[in-house]
C-alpha cells in the first residue's frame, strides 16, 4: 500500500466510508488522482433509452460503468455500495426534485430493478490542467464549478430529451489551445471544450448567474471556456419528466478506485 | 462539391448505390477518408444487452450509431438504406451462419423491430498509419486483414458473451510506438493496440492461420501488433447462440458519409 495509487485508493475507500456514515461534503479535491463520477439510476425499463441517449451524446454523458439491474455494485470500486457511498443524492419524481438525502437506500428499494449509470466527471482533467500550470478558477476560489443550461439540444433517445448543460472555466487567451488539447486527451470524461468565447453562442445570458454551482470571476485577458457537463442527465430527467430517478447532488460525486490516468488516450 | 470531403462523400454514395444494385466487392480502399463501419442488427429485445456489451468492451465494440427500432436509416449517411447498401451480409440463426446475401431486405423484414448497431472499423486509422509512412501489410498485399480469435473473454452483458477478436498488422520494431500513438488518437475506431508481440499471449497458436481474413507475412525486424476488431460482435453472436442477427460479411463494410477525421481526438 505504499504506491501513490494504492494510497489514493485507500483515501477513496476511507472517504466512501465517511459518506456512508453520514458525512455530507462536496468531493472536489478528495482522493486526488482517483476518478470521480456522476450518478444516474433509473428503472430497468428506461435503461436502454438512457444508454442510447448517452451513446448519442457522448460529450455530456460519457458512461464509465453500468450496474446490473437491482445491483448497487460497480466495477469502478468493488467495495462500494452506490446506495450509501455518495455524500448527497437527489431523488426525482416526474422530473421534479423531491428529496436530497445523504443515504439513498430507501429510495433505491422502491424499484427492485434499478440500473445505475456512472458518468465521467471533469474533475479528472482538472488535475492535468493544474499540473500544466493552468489555474482552475473554481478550485482557486474554493467553490463549486459554475454550470449552465444551454440552447443546444441533445440528440433525443426514447423517453430522454433535454438541453446540454456545460461547465465553465475562465482560461487565459494564451493557454486556451493547451487547455483544449489537455482535456481532449480525456474523451471519457467530457473531452475537449464544446464552446470557447461568447456565452451568448450557447444561449447563456449572464455568466454571473449559473444554473448550478457558483459563479467565478473572469479576469481581463481570459476567455470563458465551456465543457459538456455530467449534470446533463439531470436536465434530461427534468425535461423528460421521468417518473423516477436517483442522481448524485451536483458536486457531491461518487469517488471511485480507478485512476484518472485510465481515461487518458 | 469541389472540396476533398464532398468528393469523397460523393464516392461513398456512389459506392453504396453500386452495392444496392448488386455489386459484391470488399470495401477496403473505397471512398478514402470516409469512415467505414461494422454492422450488427438484432431484435429490439436484445438491443440493451448488446449496447451494454459494447459499453463494457469499447475497444472491440466502439459504437458509432444505433438506429431506431425498425428503421434502416443512420445519421452516418442520411441517404443510405442499411438493408441494401452493404456489398455482402451475413444472416445468423441460433449463432449459426445460415446465409450470405448481397441484399438483406428479406431477412430484415422477419423482425419489424430490428435495431442496427454501426461499429467503428480499423480502416479509419490505417489511412493515418500510411500517411506516416508505416506500411499496412494487408493493403500492400492486396488481401483482407488477418483476424484471430483470442483467449481474452469480453466482459459479458445479459445474452452476450464471447472472446475478443483481434486484427494483426506487422510493424517494424522502430515504428511500433508511433503506430500505437497514431491509432490511439482514434479511440472510436478501436484505438491503440491491445497486444504487441508474442501471439501466444493472446492464445493464438499460428499467425499463418487466421480465423477470418487472410494471412500476411511478418518480416525480420517486425513485431506482430494486435488491435481489437469489430468482428468481435459476430464472435459474440456465435458464442451466445443468439436466435437472430444480421451482420456485414468481414471486409464488406458499411461505407459512411462521415469523415475519418471526425473520430480523431
Amino acid at each position: 500500500m505504499n504506491s501513490p495509487i494504492a494510497s489514493a485508493q485507500l483515501e477513496a475507500r476511507t472517504a466512501r466510508e465517511r459518506y456512508r456514515a453520514g458525512e455530507c461534503l462536496p468531493t472536489a479535491g478528495v482522493a486526488p488522482g482517483m476518478a470521480q463520477a456522476n450518478l444516474l439510476a433509473v428503472p430497468r425499463e428506461y435503461a436502454y433509452d438512457f444508454l442510447l441517449f448517452a451513446q448519442r451524446n457522448p460529450k455530456p454523458c460519457p458512461v464509465l460503468d453500468v450496474t446490473d439491474p437491482g445491483s448497487p455494485r460497480t466495477v469502478l470500486a468493488p467495495t462500494a455500495d452506490l446506495r450509501t457511498d455518495l455524500p448527497k443524492y437527489r431523488v426525482w419524481r416526474d422530473g421534479e426534485l423531491v428529496d436530497e438525502p445523504t443515504d439513498a437506500t430507501e429510495a433505491w428499494a422502491e424499484h427492485p430493478d434499478l440500473v445505475a449509470f456512472l458518468i465521467g466527471c471533469s474533475f479528472t482533467f482538472e488535475t492535468p490542467l493544474q499540473r500544466a500550470g493552468i489555474e482552475v478558477r473554481h478550485i482557486a476560489e474554493g467553490t463549486n464549478v459554475p454550470m449552465y443550461r444551454t440552447n443546444r439540444q441533445c440528440r433525443p433517445s426514447g423517453a430522454f430529451h433535454g438541453e446540454m448543460v456545460v461547465s465553465m472555466r475562465p482560461i487565459p487567451s494564451d493557454r486556451v489551445a493547451e487547455a483544449a488539447m489537455i482535456s481532449g486527451r480525456y474523451p471519457a470524461v467530457h473531452g475537449s471544450p464544446v464552446h470557447v468565447g461568447d456565452p451568448a453562442g450557447l444561449g447563456i445570458s449572464d455568466l454571473a448567474r449559473p444554473d448550478f454551482g457558483d459563479a467565478v470571476p473572469v479576469h481581463d485577458g481570459e476567455v470563458p471556456v465551456f465543457w459538456a457537463c455530467g449534470v446533463t442527465p439531470q436536465a434530461a430527467v427534468m425535461a423528460s419528466r421521468l417518473p423516477f430517478a436517483i442522481t448524485h447532488a451536483p458536486g457531491y460525486m461518487f469517488v471511485s478506485d480507478v485512476s484518472d490516468t485510465t481515461y487518458e488516450v
